[in-house]
């Protein structure tokens, strides 16, 4: 730690994680943590809050500059929880001496910059939430999607998580086919299978257990799609996802703007099955797929630090960082 | 009032209303009232028990029979809820001087009874939630769906209602068709409509209107789907509604019992344009469409008190219900 030390704190906060990066007016990345869920409409405020407050403290201790040397705090965040939950960060930052100004700014963006550094193109994320968007001159000029659990996030993790649930009770029900997702789901909830084909036991312990959690909790059984390869409604599940992207990412076209594509978020970010399938269904051209969003709010971060992010720098930020996880 | 008379009470407790029908041991109907949601489920244990003993007290007061002479109360109500509401209406229904012994029935079984007297055939219900039953020998033996708004209820009111919302907010996202359902939509909940293409402020108002309120509330734009004919958006939620009742039938249907067929809960019972399509869809014979299970859950009170049910006592049944309402 030389005297001359300042930084920035960069943060993506979340539906299941937050990650936070410290960052120098270079594009070196000095230090990285994660915390639980920042998103205050999947967990309330308070704890949303407490999240970024904590990857932020380990992450400043990991980078070794003391948050009086802090210029600004950049977190990037679902949309519509950002003014709700700002004076209970401001309050925690503080809590752990960060007096920095702290300045929003869109998750998607995010997630964008964290696959490129070019000014114009599309993102298309699909974690516990989903959303695309289309950048111009490095700024977010249209949305589509981003409408939460019960209205929108078509072809999010929760999206997926509800079909895979509803899937696998049917099944228990004799109201839809047989799928390889039920033993999936009854033995992540610990609930034994039926012991013969007139007993609903099951379908009660799996009822009680999903809805004693929030709603949103649903996202947690998507991951179970990518678990059964070549079950027929694990494949309908995500060809469904893939078509509801693409019809989100069409809503944001412009026949002026050609790429690059950064498709990102936990779901999109896993493997390549739905991923791959976005790309076929939107005849994308150059596609990067990224895992969250933390690159891109330190490129965004370096931009309210007055840095201009060229090739040079995205690279050094992208590769300091790898250093750190 | 004479001084031999007594009385049972029977409560059908809905998602969206509870009624109550004093009753004499001959199948006459000797009081009727209707109080708001019964589903603990929707509204919480408090609210439903609330619901239930305003509507007994009321129907009560109509038939001017003392409680003293009250011999027992049957409550038709959603499985689920029904152990955990039990002890706040055994409460309240004390707090208007009832202490008659409470007993629970299935709501489907009290919507069957409210179609037919006869001892065999299915009950499909669609109200804010949804499910079907097998009756056989007067008892429900085999029973699919209705479990809730989040995890089945498929072809429900609330089914239904989420598909309007999301349909309407897909159309002024550039995600989806347009649709005649957006303008009542925003009409519905007084947002002006989207100034250009990109405005973005109905959408958000919307989103913030809608997540205020529990999610089960959706149910209350359902009945749009009903009031723009010829709209392409709102035919297909209603194929699909009925495609999906019906493949819920089917999960019940056995071999040995052919009907009769009863449709109830306030989405079937509206119109004909929901049932006329079922019925297609499960090639039914002997339909009766029912609006609630009222009737029914006087004919499962008569079996309690030890009256047979034939076709003149259902007769009565209905006919002097009929009158009271």
């Amino acid at each position: 730690m030389t005297e001359q030390l300042i930084g920035w704190v960069a943060v993506d906060a979340g539906g299941t994680s937050t990650r936070t990066v410290v960052v120098d007016p270079t594009g070196r990345c000095l230090g990285y943590a994660v915390a639980g869920s920042g998103n205050p409409i999947a967990v309330g405020p308070e704890a949303a809050a407490a999240s970024v407050a904590q990857s932020v403290r380990h992450a400043l201790g990991e980078a070794e500059v003391p948050s009086a040397r802090i210029r600004q705090v950049v977190l990037a965040m679902a949309g519509a929880g950002s003014t709700s939950v700002a004076p209970e960060i401001r309050h925690r930052l503080a809590g752990i001496g960060l007096d920095a100004p702290l300045v929003f700014e869109s998750d998607l963006l995010a997630t964008y910059f964290s696959g490129t550094h070019l000014p114009d193109g599309y993102a298309v994320v699909a974690g516990t939430g989903a959303g695309a968007i289309r950048v111009e001159d490095g700024r977010q000029v249209a949305v589509a999607d981003g409408l939460g659990w019960l209205l929108g996030d078509e072809g999010s993790g929760f999206w997926i998580g509800q079909r895979v649930v509803r899937a696998a009770l049917a099944d228990l029900d004799g109201r839809g086919p047989s799928t390889a997702l039920t033993p999936l789901m009854l033995a992540r909830l610990g609930v034994p299978a039926p012991s013969d084909d007139g007993d609903r036991k099951p379908i009660l312990a799996v009822v009680r257990a999903l809805y004693a959690s929030p709603p949103v909790r649903l996202a947690d059984y998507a991951g179970l799609v990518f678990e059964v390869a070549g079950d027929r409604t694990a494949d309908d599940i995500l060809d469904e996802a893939a078509a509801t992207l693409a019809r989100t990412l069409t809503a944001v076209r412009s026949p002026t703007v050609s790429g690059p594509m950064v498709l990102g978020g936990g779901i999109l970010g896993r493997g390549r099955q739905l991923a791959d399938r976005l790309a076929t269904a939107a005849d994308a051209g150059e596609v990067h797929t990224v895992a969250d969003g933390a690159v891109g709010v330190c490129v965004l971060t370096l931009r309210h630090a007055g840095t201009y992010v060229d090739t040079a720098v995205f690279q050094r930020l992208t590769t300091s960082l790898a250093t750190l996880r």
